[in-house]
């Protein structure tokens, strides 16, 4: 997979795009990314890429024409004039774990990082496919949702991860969250490991695990939680709790 | 405010931390980080801190001891026992603009990253106070989450954005999707920035944004509006549009 991020600040990729899953993925030849400043598209001299909104208002907003341009110079280099063209800002669609699956399939990304206060909105009718926010908060630019995005679609390439089974077993992956793990030392402050994860009994952990995770999500996340999901084993566990919290009730 | 950042990739922040507003904020003397990598708490000469989890599976686990060395030796650092201690994982509460203004109050924050296929759970347990997700995305590590955390926590902290003015007009502080922004020129291709913006009107331009602002969030994030937060001038805008689509339905 190609992507082209554009960016007013490229240095801010390096830590994280020269560490752990993305440069192992960037090593084996299996993601390659490409860094345009759209600063070096502002067609002049100062190199000023920003200015005031019509109608008035604070800060600044990201002109179209630099943005339009590093675009062409992206997709002429890669001849390649279908490619999708993600936005990310705070007024997108919600990333998740589909989108990460979706992306993964595509050949060519063009990620743009939206800053300041905006940009010119033209730049989304003229060119955008997809607009992406990450989450609900507000952050200074595009930059750490256009890494975040990459690491979760990158996971998700075949041959990425050294283990598949790893990526299968994550969180999410199963839309369960995920049960509690336990390692070595068996005893830390006061605290020892369940004994049923030493019994050695490899379908009764998993039920266990199972149950746990089902009881994680309905604690923290029951919006993940639908019928549809769920197998006539979990509903088996699922009756099974009811009947536990039952007993306590009624004494 | 002080935030200890515990890490097996401190290398990873380099990027991202010195650049924007974090680094502002930094400069400022108004946001302290420092990076403690867990790896120095190992306790054992070939400094491994992670090993396989008990009731088998897939992946490796972050072993507990080595966070709690790591943990105690920051907290003891600041003459801190009461910090609170986040969590950076998928099974944690999703993180949002609430949460970044809440913790922006705090006077120091811990921030563990978790990685491989997850912590002892005995690490929540013991310690920490707050687990926080980004979205429902499976991640590499909590690298990445932190840095978005910490974006959204350093511009809520009072002097770090230049203009109070830029952090209130931002998406979602006033729970809405931003309405479109245009700046100069005033004619990309064939797109042109519509004539509201330019009559120098303000009242009307404020409308006009409002009603975008309405109408976007309706269009893509309905879960967002809640009849709580609309103003009677909301209402008498949704009004008139619900009276323009009714004229169009009815021809």
């Amino acid at each position: 997979m190609k992507i082209d991020m554009l960016t007013l600040f490229p240095e801010m990729f390096s830590g994280p795009f020269d560490s752990s899953i993305i440069k192992r993925a960037r090593d084996r030849g299996l993601l390659e990314i490409s860094f345009t400043d759209i600063r070096d598209f502002s067609g002049n001299k100062h190199h000023t890429v920003d200015d005031t909104p019509y109608g008035g208002g604070a800060g600044m907003v990201m002109q179209a024409p630099p943005i339009m341009r590093a675009l062409e110079h992206v997709c002429n280099q890669r001849g390649d004039a279908q490619a999708r063209v993600i936005l990310m800002c705070p007024t997108g669609l919600t990333f998740d774990q589909n989108w990460a699956r979706d992306l993964a399939r595509e050949e060519h990304l063009v990620i743009i990082c939206g800053h300041y206060e905006g940009i010119d909105e033209r730049v989304r009718e003229l060119a955008v496919t997809d607009e992406l926010s990450i989450g609900d908060y507000v952050l200074t630019g595009g930059e750490l949702p256009a890494m975040v995005v990459v690491d979760a679609v990158a996971r998700m390439i075949p041959g990425v991860l050294g283990e598949q089974a790893s990526a299968e077993e994550d969180s999410f992956y199963h839309g369960l969250l995920e049960y509690p793990q336990y390692t070595r030392p068996r005893d830390c402050e006061d605290l020892s490991v369940p004994e049923i994860l030493m019994s050695g009994h490899h379908e009764k952990i998993r039920l266990w695990r199972r149950r746990q995770a089902l009881l994680k999500t309905l604690e923290r996340r029951p919006d993940l939680l639908r019928e549809e999901m769920l197998s006539s084993e979990d509903r088996d566990i699922l009756r099974e709790i009811v009947v536990s919290i039952q007993g306590v009730i009624e004494g």
